[in-house]
C-alpha cells in the first residue's frame, strides 16, 4: 500500500461503502488521519469500536473542520444535499469527493454551491448487496474501478484523488459525468433490475433460494439489493436504462419463441454470440 | 472424507463433470480405483498426467468392464445414447448413475434398455462455464445438491449412490425424475438464459464485459456457458422455462412502464419483494 496524498480525511457516511473506506485508509502505512461520521450512532460506535477511525463526533461538521479531504459516501440524494450544507463547514483548501454511483446529479449540486475548484467526483464500481458499516471490509475497493468526475477549474486535483484511490488498491479512471452515467445504466442499472425481474418470476414460482444451483445464486444475489439506495438512483435514471429493460423484454419474448418452435439452431446462436462477447479474442 | 461404497468406479467422459469427479475420487483416503475415458485423446492424457486416473483407455468398453459403479459424464443426448449401448459391456451387478442435468429423458433410455433396476440417476448442480479437463476440480462437488431419481427397481442402490456422493461432500437428495426437471426449468435454465439475454442487450449497446463491476460481471457469468451442451438441455425444455420467459419478458416491460412513468414506489415495491425472498426470516 502506498501513502495518501491527504494527511486528514472525513468520511460522511459509514455504510458498507463508507465504512470499507476508513477501514481501508486505516490500515494503510502510513494511516491518514481518519474521521468517520453516520446519522446513526450505532454505526459511529461500531467504527471507533472496529479502531477505524480515530473519532466519530456526533455533528458532522465537527467531523469534516480539519479535513483535508472530505468524502461524502452518503446515498445519493443525501449526498446531493450535503454538498450545499458544506460550503461553511469544510477548510479552505480542503478537497472535496463523493462515491454516489451517478455523478451528473452531484455535478450540479457543486455547481449550484459553487464547489467546482474543489470536487472531484468518485464512483468505485465495487459494494455490497448487504447495507450498514457490518457488511464494510477493508479490503473493498482493492482491485475495483473508480470512475472520477471533476470540472476543469478542479483538474489540479485529479491527480491526488487519483493517489488517494490508487493508495487503496482501486483503479482510478476519468470520464465525463454525463458519459459516465449512460454507461452505467447499462453496465450497473440493467444487470441490478435484470436481477430483480428473474428474482420476482423465480418467486412467483415458488422457487426458493435455497433450491439454486451457484448459477441462479449468482443470477439473484443483487436482488437482495438495499431498495431505498436504488430508488434514489433510479430517480435519476436515464432514457438508457428504459431502452435496455425494453430491450431486454423483446429478446427474453424471442428465446421463448425460438424454444416453442423447437428452433434449437436459433438459440444456440444467441449463446454462441454471448460466449463470445463474454470473452473477446 | 469418508470412503465411496464402489471399490472401482469408471468415469465416461473428462470435462469439468467428469474431470472434477475422477479428481475428487482420487483425493479420497482410501481412494477408489478410478478409469475414466473421453472421446478426446488429449484429455485422457491430462487425466493420467494429474494422476487423477489407475487408466484411461481409448476404448469405453474397456474402461467400464471391472466397475461397480459406471458414471455417465457426457453430454445429455450422448449420455442418453451411452445408455443402450452399456447393457453388454457393463459387469452383472455394476450400479450405474450420471451426471445430466435433466432426469426424464436419461430416465426414458433407461427404461428403453431395461436397466431400470441398475441405474440412480444424479443432477449435480454444480459445474463451471469453463469446458474440458482443464476446468475440472477435485473440489467441486463440495457442498453442492445432488438430486437423485430412481426407479422404484433400484431402490437398494440408492443409498450406496448418495454416499458416494457424501464422500466428495455433496449432499444428496431424492427426488421424482418428472418433478426433477420442472423444477430445473424455473431454479437452472430460466437463470441461464436470463444471463444470455442480458449479455446479447450488453453487447448489443457496446458494453464490454471489462466495464462491468462485480455484480454486471456475475449477471453474465453464465452467458460464457457451453452452447452445445446447453442446446441438448433445451430441446427438453419444459413448458415452465418457456412461461418463465414470457414471465421475465413481461416483468422486464413493466419495470421500463414504471420508469417511465416516474413511478418510483412502484420500482422500489419490486425491489423489496424481492429482497425480502432473497432473505427469508
Amino acid at each position: 500500500m502506498s501513502e495518501t496524498p491527504f494527511a486528514a480525511v472525513a468520511v460522511l457516511g459509514l455504510g458498507a461503502m463508507g465504512g470499507s473506506l476508513v477501514r481501508g485508509l486505516s490500515a494503510l502505512a502510513p494511516a491518514p488521519e481518519v474521521v468517520g461520521w453516520s446519522p446513526a450512532e450505532t454505526e459511529r460506535a461500531a467504527a471507533m469500536e472496529a479502531g477505524a477511525v480515530r473519532a466519530a463526533p456526533s455533528d458532522w461538521r465537527e467531523a469534516v473542520a480539519e479535513a483535508e479531504l472530505v468524502v461524502l459516501a452518503a446515498p445519493l440524494d443525501a449526498s446531493c444535499s450535503l454538498v450545499a450544507k458544506l460550503v461553511d463547514a469544510i477548510s479552505r483548501d480542503a478537497t472535496l469527493t463523493d462515491v454516489a454511483s451517478l455523478k451528473a446529479p452531484v455535478a450540479r449540486a457543486v455547481s449550484a454551491s459553487g464547489l467546482e475548484a474543489r470536487w472531484v467526483g468518485s464512483h468505485p464500481m465495487t459494494g455490497s448487496e448487504e447495507s450498514g458499516f457490518g457488511a464494510s471490509r477493508a479490503d473493498l475497493y482493492e482491485g475495483a474501478r473508480v470512475w472520477t468526475v471533476a470540472h476543469p477549474a478542479a483538474a489540479e486535483r485529479v491527480s491526488d484523488v487519483h493517489a488517494f484511490w490508487g493508495a487503496l488498491g482501486a483503479r482510478p479512471q476519468a470520464i465525463d459525468a454525463e458519459e459516465h452515467d449512460r454507461l452505467m445504466a447499462l453496465v450497473s442499472h440493467l444487470p441490478q433490475l435484470a436481477s430483480n425481474v428473474l428474482a420476482e418470476v423465480l418467486a412467483d414460482g415458488a422457487v426458493l433460494p435455497g433450491q439454486l444451483g451457484p448459477g441462479g445464486a449468482d443470477m439473484t444475489r443483487l436482488a437482495a439489493s438495499n431498495p431505498s439506495m436504488w430508488r434514489d438512483i433510479l430517480g435519476h435514471a436515464s432514457p438508457e436504462l428504459i431502452d435496455g429493460l425494453r430491450a431486454l423484454s423483446a429478446a427474453s419474448a424471442r428465446v421463448a419463441d425460438l424454444l416453442e418452435q423447437g428452433d434449437l439452431d436459433g438459440v444456440e446462436e444467441l449463446m454462441s454470440v454471448t460466449r463470445r462477447w463474454s470473452r473477446p479474442a
